[in-house]
């Protein structure tokens, strides 16, 4: 391993866009993945870490530690899994083996990740693909915790652009909004990439020729889970077939490979009433009017807009990746 | 009287931008604005009405009948009134007169508004510039009003846009959050013209040059309450002296001069909690990846998107009001 790598450890719910961050992750060459956490969302915690071994033994990173995270909010009982959206194998019944040699670590979730932040004292960054239920207990286990990670990124929330599961409210935040208040007020510094920008990263059909194309397993994997997320948002969101790649686009937010054009630092607060705006991120946005400056209370950067381009840059990335691995 | 016009009964807490939206309609050949109730907001209900006359004889239109309405909300105590956006006079110190020779009536904001729904059965358009409170009130002493009226259109709420007077909530429905659930939920068709709109309709230095070079009583007083609402949002909004004229645009959408380029009818829920989000709309804008189509859920038509030239035309035909009443 090169030690001048950035470690990143990922907290996520492998599904379909779960596994398009790792595998853009693993094709970066200044970021080293660490370690990985699993939290239910789009499966069970159980399934999702299973996932994440599959996406992991598909380009020969079996070795990364896995770790089975919470299956349930801090909050009440579990009332959903997005298991509709990433299909009956959770990663969109793209023929990706079930099968895996590596099996996940005997660490809980929150003792891989307060372990790990130990050993990169720091340094280590977080990227957040699923609820924050993780974190939030791993902050309860070790208060320091906040002090000990350089950052946390999150794929979470809507600030101006409407919600998913709710009108109000997206998913992951959603799932467990008592913990994403949490992870927002403690002290690391917090980047939220919301569904202003992920929701106009958008994969073609173009993309997924590209990656056919490429004809490596990643590349395979990613076309035909993308043919399947298709199905899903061309229905519900966009009335064409294409589709988001919401945590793909948080991973290179973290990278810097995207950069918002829009990026203010600004107050956000999460609903957590039991009302029609529960699991809402409320963003101070009003500075709009005026450029987004002079808002000395914002604590969390939140990406409002991005250009665009960014699954060009991801398909081409995959296909290094794959090529580099066979 | 014209019994062609289209009868309208602005229910209101003015305000400069309220005047301006009286003045528009009064200068409207199409509309009759047949009553005018007060309520509680930019300040007290009783000195709104006051406001109101004052405008109205500004322009010899003493003769339209002007009643007091609800000081606080229907929850709760009164906790704000925008009297720092509007002046000591409540219409921003622009000197115009406040003596007058017409006074309110004695009749309530809601006497008067369910006795001028039943003069006009099914005709009357009702123009809310203010928190809802008067209209919940009128609802509950006449259960068949929402059928009585041809529909409400109404400044306020934020879509996609955040709030003002919280990151999410704008300042009528926050002012009574209850109220404007109610009026929302009534059979009448609502039309919501939120921050949307009306933070993107900009009365700029050049708007007050050409007021001030028609040189009319009405051009005079909005110029010179223009400038005072500069104040306030140029500090406050924009970072440049320029305002919006929230409550003008609302009515310009009433009356057809203004055409939202987005303009779909979607659901809106209003947060009535005591959270962060409480006095948000949240409008169900998940349409907008597909253009809107297929909500067919969706009851209220809700002002998106407008070209921005709405003061140009505010402005001529101020001008315009003023020439043929001197």
């Amino acid at each position: 391993m090169n030690s001048s790598r950035t470690p990143v450890l990922v907290d996520c719910d492998t599904g379909i866009d779960d596994a398009m961050a790792l595998l853009y992750l693993l094709a970066c060459p200044t970021i080293e993945v660490v370690a990985i956490t699993s939290v239910f969302g789009n499966n069970t915690a159980a399934r999702c870490a299973h996932n994440t071994v599959r996406v992991l033994e598909l380009v020969g990173c079996g070795e990364i530690p896995v770790a089975v995270g919470a299956e349930g909010p801090l909050v009440g009982p579990l009332t959903y899994l997005a298991t509709h959206v990433h299909g009956t194998d959770g990663l969109g019944d793209a023929g990706l083996s079930t099968t895996t040699v590596a099996q996940p670590s005997s660490l809980t979730a929150v003792e891989l990740l307060v372990q790990t932040a130990r050993q990169h004292p720091g340094a280590l960054r977080i990227l957040a693909l699923g609820p924050l239920t993780n974190l939030a207990h791993a902050l309860q286990a070790e208060p320091e915790l906040d002090q000990l990670v350089a950052d946390v990124v999150i794929m979470g929330g809507a600030a101006d652009a409407p919600g998913n599961q709710t009108p109000a409210a997206e998913a992951n935040v959603v799932h467990d909004p008592e913990a994403a208040a949490q992870v927002l007020a403690a002290r690391w510094p917090t980047t939220l990439v919301p569904l202003d920008v992920t929701m106009t990263e958008i994969v073609t059909e173009g993309h997924v020729a590209q990656l056919r194309a490429a004809d490596k397993p990643a590349t395979r994997f990613v076309a035909a889970a993308s043919e399947f997320y298709f199905d899903h948002y061309g229905f519900s969101s966009y009335g064409r077939r294409c589709s988001p790649c919401h945590d793909a686009v948080a991973a290179a937010v973290l990278t810097g490979d995207v950069v918002p054009t829009s990026f203010p630092f600004i107050d956000v607060q999460v609903d957590c009433t039991d009302g029609p705006g529960r699991g809402a991120t409320i963003c101070d946005t009003r500075g709009r009017y005026r450029g987004f400056v002079g808002t000395p209370e914002g604590r969390t950067r939140v990406a409002l807009r991005t250009d665009g381009t960014f699954p060009d840059l991801m398909v081409k990335r995959l296909g290094e990746l794959t090529a580099v691995d066979e």
